[in-house]
Order: C-alpha cells, then structure tokens, then sequence
C-alpha cells in the first residue's frame, strides 16, 4: 500500500480526525508478519540518509506533532536509529526559553533546520504555536490565527533553499491514551514521567482535535505535507512513518557524488607498491 | 581487562605513542569471539543512558581525537547507535567559520556542551587547537602554547557543574592508515571523500604524533582523563571504547528519579473502572 498517498492531507482539503481510524493496519495480521516490510524499510532508510550525507545538496525535515504519549519519541528512536548519527539530529521544542519568548515564534525553530546533506527531526514543532498555545490562550486569538500563513511562508523559504519537508501527525485514539498512561503508571522505569498534568490535558482533548484540523487542514501544502499518521499500533505507525520517509527520499534522489580527483593517478603515488603486487609485476 | 586502568594517561606522566602497540586486541582470538561482549556493552550503554537522561541531574561529555581514517565516524556510530537518540548529539567540528574564529578557541565548543541529562559526543574538539593548528603554523606558539592550560580550566568549569569528561585518542599505525584509504580508492561508495590532501596530511606524520603526546601528557587530568586506545583493529576500539564509557557511566550512578505525584491517587482518579476490573469487583 501507498501510505503517502493513503494518509496525506491533500492540500485544500478539510481534515475530520473523527473519521480517521486511529487503530488502522491495513493488511497486516500482526507486527510479527509485518516484520520484514519494516526492517526492509529501515535497510532502505540508511542507505538513502548516507547518500542525502554524501551529496551535501539536498536536507530533509520531519516534523512530528501530536497529543501526549501517541509515541513521538518511539518514531524517532525508529527512523533515527536506522540512521548514522553523524548526519541527523532530533530537536526536540520545550516550552519556549524567556531567550525565545522575546523572539518570534519561528526564531528557534529556524535555529534548527538541517543543513545541506543533514535530516532533521522536530519532536514538536513550529506548530507547538497554532496548537497548545491556541488551546491554553497562551496568546490572543489575533495572534495565533496569523501564523498559519506564516508558517506556510516559512516552509516555503526552506523548500526553495533544498529542503524538504514532511510533517506527521500520530492519531491515537483517547481510549488508547489513557491505555498508556496507566502502562507509564505500573512500569517502574517509566512512572517518574507521569504527572496530574497529563490527565488534565485530556479534558481539552476536543479543543486539541479542532485546534489540529486547522493547523493540518491550513498548513498541508503541495511543498510541505501533512500526513495523519494511524497510530494506535506502534508497529504501524513505524513501517507507514519509514515507508512514507523512504518515498521522500527516493524522490529526492540523492547521489554519491563523483571522486573530485584522479584515483589512478593517486594510486600509482601513494600505492604503487600494492598496486605492483597486486598486478603480479612483484 | 579493565581497559580504563590500561589505557588511561596517567595524569603527570608522559605519553610515548611509539611504545604503544595500535594493533593490540587483548586475548581476543577475532571480532566474532569478542561479539558477544562487545553486544553486552551496548546494553549496559542504552540502560545506563536511559537512566542518566531520567536522572537530568548530571551529563557526559566524550571527546575524541585521531588521525584521518582512524575511526572517529565508526566509533561515533557505534557507541551513539547504542543508545536513545533522543538524549544524545553528536557534534563535529570542522574548520571553523569567520564567526566563530572571531571569538576565542572554545566559544563553538563551550556551546555544544550536553545539557544536564545528555551525552555529548565530540568529533574532534578543543583539541584541534592544539593539533591541526600547531602543527600547521595557523596561530603562533606564543598562542597555542597557553592553550593547554586554558583547556584544563575550561574542562574543569564543567566537570564542577556535573559533566563527566572523558577523552579518546584511537591510536591508528601509519601502515594501517595507507591501507584504509586504498580501501576508500577501491570502494564507490566512499572514493568520492579521497582527495590529495590526505595524503599530502601524512607527511606531517610524525608532528601530529609529537603535538598529541603533548596534549595527551599536559591534558590527562583527574578529572578529565585521556585514555590512548589502540585502534588498528575497528572491533576492539568499539569493544575498548564501550567498555571505559560503561565503567565511566556506572561510577556517576544514574537513578531513575521517583515518582513525583501519588501514583495510587491518580490510579483510583482516573483509572477506577479498570482498576476495580484487575481486583475483580466487575
């Protein structure tokens, strides 16, 4: 299946989350037989991250959004460790620094964007900006109802300079969320993470569905895809988040570049010796 | 073998790099008979860093230094693939830019330093200054000469605010060097990195080898030490380095932190209907 074509947000469209199966596998009995699908697309992913490295022209950006334990972490230990770290790093955006308050909303992200040959993954994004801060009133509406332009304006910028960029949103459902949380709360490495918080943010759970149907539905542009991500099984989410990546980067077709010297004449310098061995003339 | 006991520079002593044989490997017969430790040290590594990056209370910074194409990418892809992207980066300093010359030699390095919580791997470091610089002319002695004890001050700011330091030098022969980049001349995937530069870098053999033992003898601190690894077999500087970060992480002991809400309070909240389920009162 084509998960790119199956799960983007056509640009123009209005997304309904409700309509969404968060809990869609399409064919697969279990993560066992899907397997092979999401380590052959883990092979393809290192072998076209090193290429986009050597190449040095092109970067790609993954942002991933989405409501507490959906998995953001998870997708990013799945893509980045089939990576080499030398060539990709993760960002992950915080409530903002007084530093970045005292800046516009995209000031730290633009910090963060690859540079040429490197991917990059936000763990949130740019859109923290239209999302919780729309849902908590951390700013006035005449405020947050502007960046959705501007955030496709900045998009563009980097699009136009070689970068590009894919956005996720990991759709769980709320039963599933609550599910995690108590896994959180009975395994011991893990149950310092929770807080009251997290349970009080699931009384906003409506304002956050709305409040991402606008950015999703705003912000899927032809440059910078939204793709809503079904995400109840983890295991899914990994093979149609890798599939989509590796579409992404096939598109982008990056090429090992060619040698910038002669290797022969090198050889003949430097090796002679092996190369006579070599060639049966010692 | 304690390779930290073995390999460390004894802080005040003087490092002979000709005494120290690069192709040592220990009792280990081959790469596969080592295997399985070197698979037990990767573990140890993701659980150790898991509960530094919980902890947040302290972080580790590792240095490493080598010669070209003695494995300063493999070493940074093995150790950093073992763990969770999420609290790790990885940061190469390559020649640096008109901004950062403009600034004092450890003004780029003091802000790639790991947050509380992180592991910070440095490709190259603070130690170029003292390398590539010196013996290359790029500054004067008079300059390069106070950089010694600059980075002891330097590295002591951060071990005293919870930074564990520690410093690898993969100690390659120069035979075993020439053979490495055949292998790139022989290798598409990798030729188009040769230039004339490495070779014409080789020349200059024996400066590098005078300006790290250097660095290695004035530099090995107590509380930052250098460890000499001997590097000509790839699988047992991998086996060497782990094992040192290893023993390094568990002296600092990270805990997971305890919970800081009441968790039986937010199980009877939120989680009532399946927790009278589990105790059979359904």
């Amino acid at each position: 299946m084509d998960y790119a074509k199956q799960f983007i947000v056509t640009p123009g469209s209005k997304v309904d989350l409700t309509k969404i199966d968060a809990g869609y596998k399409d064919s697969h009995e279990s993560h066992e037989a899907a397997m092979p699908e999401i380590e052959a697309y883990r092979d393809k992913l290192r072998d076209l991250q090193f290429r986009l490295y050597a190449e040095t022209k092109q970067s790609l950006l993954i942002c991933l959004q989405a409501l507490d334990a959906a998995g953001k972490d998870g997708t990013v230990n799945h893509v980045l460790s089939a990576m080499n770290p030398q060539g990709c790093r993760v960002y992950g955006f915080k409530q903002p620094s007084a530093e970045e308050l005292a800046h516009d909303f995209l000031w730290r992200i633009h910090k963060a964007t690859p540079a040429k040959g490197e991917v990059a993954i936000f763990n949130r994004s740019q859109y923290e900006d239209v999302l919780v801060v729309r849902v908590h009133d951390l700013v006035p509406k005449s405020v947050w109802s502007k960046r959705y332009d501007l955030i496709n304006d900045f998009e563009r910028l980097l699009v136009d300079n070689g970068t590009r960029v894919v956005k996720f949103f990991l759709h769980i459902s709320e039963d599933e969320q609550l599910r995690r949380f108590k896994q959180r709360i009975d395994d011991p490495a893990r149950n310092w993470k929770i807080s009251d918080a997290d349970y009080k943010e699931r009384s906003y759970w409506a304002d956050y569905q709305k409040a991402y149907q606008e950015a999703l539905s705003t912000c899927s542009t032809k440059h910078a895809p939204w793709y809503v991500i079904p995400a109840n099984h983890k295991w899914f989410r990994n093979l149609a988040v890798s599939q989509i990546i590796v579409k992404t980067l096939e598109a982008m077709d990056p090429k090992i570049p060619a040698p910038t010297v002669d290797l022969d004449a090198i050889k003949k310098q430097y090796h002679a010796a092996e190369v006579a061995e070599e060639d049966g003339k010692v």
